[in-house]
């Protein structure tokens, strides 16, 4: 019954890599918490890099400046 | 002064079931807790199939076998 | 699947008022858009007067003068 | 490293005007609770009319009687 | 940069168990998106069981019949 | 109409310092998107430092090696 809310920049996260967070999660929630997968929600929000702001600049601006990983 | 965040995925609601969704919610926070119409939120999220996990899978795939009702 | 969180001041929500809403909700999307009660989460958030802000006030300020139904 | 949500409807908002809101809410909470810009996220979520709720009408509803400034 | 959510029951999660999901998530994502942990957020929230509905009930009253593993 | 949910460490955030983000963040919203402040809340919540994680630790353990502004 745990839900899981991951925000993440829109920046090209395939089907695959969903499914291995959604899997990852889960089976955390499982091993730590003994959680029931059945009744385990994670949804993974896509954010523009225009509405992302992180050092009072946006993602946009940050990835432009190759050293700033984040 | 309630605010409610409905999150569900992203499968063709129409514009006149969000309404019926906003009009039930807002009615029932009148009736129950007499909160004010007037700054009641109801914030509606369309979500991705793919980005929406349960019992470690998409609802993507969960889709492709009909008796996974959800 | 849906995932519904609900918002509303820490002002003595009793257990059956919680629970009246969670049955409102559950039936609501149950009849708008006929999904599962088995895997619809509604979650109630109760926040302090002095956490929640409408108008530039707070709601420990706005209860102060009666007229300010909210 | 506090983490700052602002949803607004889908209504045009600029990329100027959201840097705007990020650079004024990182400020914000420097000046007022010392809080490192470097860990400070801003994340603004656009929010289509429809999905919109507020005294039992949408949003796009709402926009078509002028007076309703929201 | 990814903010993450994790809501469950207030049902006694341990400093320990906290770290550990943090530290399992924080992998996850530096796994498989490569992000950087120094700016990975995970937030818990414990949720009061009556203030958390599933199957048009609160976890509260699930409690008392002790199939339901949630 | 605007809804703004600020999160931070619950580390003895005072009631003139909540008032102080409520008016400044609605002012900036006013000031950037015309935004009406009648319309416009903001939620501040406050998170236990076990419950925050950053960069696998938790704000718990940062706070013990003061160089971790956060």
């Amino acid at each position: 019954m745990p839900y899981v809310n991951i925000r993440v920049t829109n920046e090209g996260v395939t089907s695959a890599q969903k499914l291995e967070l959604i899997e990852g999660v889960t089976d955390l929630l499982t091993r730590v918490l003994s959680k029931d997968p059945a009744t385990t929600f994670v949804i993974i929000d896509e954010v523009e890099t225009d509405n992302w702001g992180l050092n009072r600049e946006s993602i946009t601006t940050r990835r432009r400046c190759p050293k700033a990983a984040v």
